[in-house]
């Protein structure tokens, strides 16, 4: 490779934070960023080189972002693998990570099969298009259930746990066709993001991922479990990492049973779960998604400092214009960074930032407490 | 203050790496940025909102500038402080650091008399327009001496030493009116980037800068000199701080001599000796500057690790296309992190981006020999 301007250009399916993240990560490294999206002015449009407006299904779109792109990479589930796989091969630019691996994992119940044909260890789980076989697996698997919605769910959304057999025609009809999950007693939530390049793989120190009523809410690195069980979970991810097919970053969440791990679902994409990376790592998520998918040497993803997380969601009730109060603490506390991702409106627990904490003289339970503090103290009412 | 969309917006005269790396340290704290050049698609233009293409010194530039920002700012000396004035006049814009503070920079005699007038240790100085002025301060400041340009001269350019009365009509030719400084003979030359926010000043540690013929090649930080000389070339920084009118990052440029500080120059504006800040403190030059203009809290300029940066120069004859090989090597190591800068052409000595190497479990001369050894891998040729 040589580094040159015009610099290289990585085309993104989705304009929203991750790929505003996407682009102020490429910047320094001399890669430049052209990202679609449906809404005009879209979260990374201030900060890349340019927008094409239209939908993420939208083939003449990703043709668009083909033609001017020297590769092509998504950065939400909605994208359409066959419109990449096409507007691929009829510009002769590679896609990162495969589409097929974007098909596999768009639909729950062929990642979750994918994930247990490969060994991968997971909840127990069953196909359900109707409530009779809703209440089947229930007869299986034990009351109460996670049911998720097959295709379309992504970030939590689509996911409905289910208490009892009487509530399962209601659930199934908010969801459609639906993968039934035994509702896993997990002592907490990790994740690990794991990078794929030409030809290496890394993963980052294993994060503990705190979750409100399906939200994604703290990060806390590293997580505040046993060494073993961290060391266990980089082990999974790694199994996982090897059953994905295509360069990139890749988001893997897991449920921590009885010092076990379990998959829970994966993102072929930058995630919430990696975002104290920008901080708390040397290189971040996002600068290491830039360098895979360009096929360049990965960066480190050891750890720089203990470090912490939280997302800013919108408290509101009714959507409005974004206008957030009680920043200034954030600003003023030497340890936080504040990450705002420039959307117009507010829409209730919409994510419209995040903050991260990061300290080498400091430790994970002092972060988050003081974290807590910056983040209850921020309103958008 | 409120965090909202549509984000605060600076605009920047100078579109350069300066402006690119403050696009870069702005997209994450929600601020927007604008930036003008007379050159179409200049270095800042992939990662900012919008560049307008006009002279730095146009006023009609200044004002599309001053409608479209919260406040106005500039990256480059060449910056005409009476185009600023009148457009933050006509649009109600404030502008910072105060255009008085630029006009006094900007002439180098009249720096120096500033600086001398207020107490600030600074090398002796005569005023030379001519030939005879320049051998007859040559008379009583002795040879060599270091001739710079009172006008137009900024990261060296303008700077000529002078060796003996028989090259003064040669170098006055050069310079046109210029200072006339003893030539130093410092044990190093150090650095320090200091912020004046709304209430607040703030300056980071002290940067030791090593030049080859008046060109920035690399920084060391912590400057390896003594602990008590640090501290006042510290103190020296705020003297000089107090001095200058305005919000926003000033770098200043000093010399040790026999355990004192001289002060050497400043720049009203983010500086190449503070390039380091952006991996080696918790907030960079460039996120200080955005937040200082802004009137907002200044960030801390805490170390985080020990850092070193050397700048990529054209090591090429001609001007040419900007091709860089032997990129893999920065990009394989851990501690380095690559900055580029985005010119299409590469011309003898012009900076074209840089790496900083940033590591806590390391000291400075480690990372000094490797930043070495990365550097000499990379050519333009």
């Amino acid at each position: 490779m040589r580094h040159a301007t015009p610099a290289a250009t990585v085309g993104v399916v989705g304009g929203g934070q991750l790929a505003r993240m996407l682009g102020e990560a490429a910047g320094p490294l001399g890669v430049e960023v052209v990202a679609s999206d449906p809404t005009p002015d879209c979260p990374a449009a201030p900060v890349v080189r340019d927008q094409v407006v239209g939908d993420f299904d939208d083939y003449e779109t990703v043709l668009e972002l083909a033609e001017r792109a020297d590769v092509l990479t998504y950065e939400i589930e909605l994208a359409d693998p066959d419109a990449l796989q096409r507007a691929s091969e009829a510009t002769a630019t590679p896609v990162h990570p495969d589409p097929e691996t974007l098909r596999t994992i768009q639909d729950k119940l062929v990642q979750d099969r994918a994930l247990a044909d490969a060994g991968i260890p997971v909840p127990a789980f069953r196909g359900a298009d109707t409530a009779a076989e809703l209440r089947a697996a229930g007869e299986e698997l034990g009351w109460p259930l996670m049911l998720k919605a097959r295709e379309g769910g992504y970030d939590g959304r689509g996911n409905f746990p289910v208490e009892a057999p009487d509530d399962a025609a209601e659930a199934i009809a908010e969801t459609g066709p639906a993968v039934v999950e035994e509702l896993v007693d997990f002592e907490r939530e990790l994740a690990v993001i794991g990078v794929k390049g030409d030809e290496e793989v890394r993963a980052f120190p294993v994060t503990e991922t705190v979750h409100e009523e399906e939200i994604l809410r703290e990060l806390v690195t590293p997580a505040r479990t046993d060494p073993a069980v961290r060391e266990r979970a980089r082990e999974v991810a790694f199994d996982v990492l090897d059953t994905l097919d295509g360069r990139g970053v890749y988001g893997i969440e897991l449920f921590e049973v009885d010092g076990e791990i379990l998959v829970n679902e994966i993102a072929p994409r930058p995630h919430n779960s990696g975002h104290w990376t920008i901080e708390g790592a040397r290189s971040s998520q996002f600068e290491q998604h830039a360098r895979a998918v360009l096929g360049w040497p990965l960066g480190s993803a050891e750890r720089r400092a203990p470090s912490v997380t939280t997302n800013i969601l919108g408290d509101v009730d009714e959507p409005g214009a974004a206008e957030l109060s009680g920043v200034e603490p954030v600003l003023e506390e030497s340890t936080a960074s504040l990450h705002w991702y420039g959307k117009r409106e507010v829409r209730p627990l919409r994510k419209m930032g995040h903050v991260t904490l990061s300290d080498a003289d400091s430790d994970a339970e002092t972060l988050l407490a003081r974290a807590r503090e910056l983040r209850d103290g921020m309103t958008f009412r």
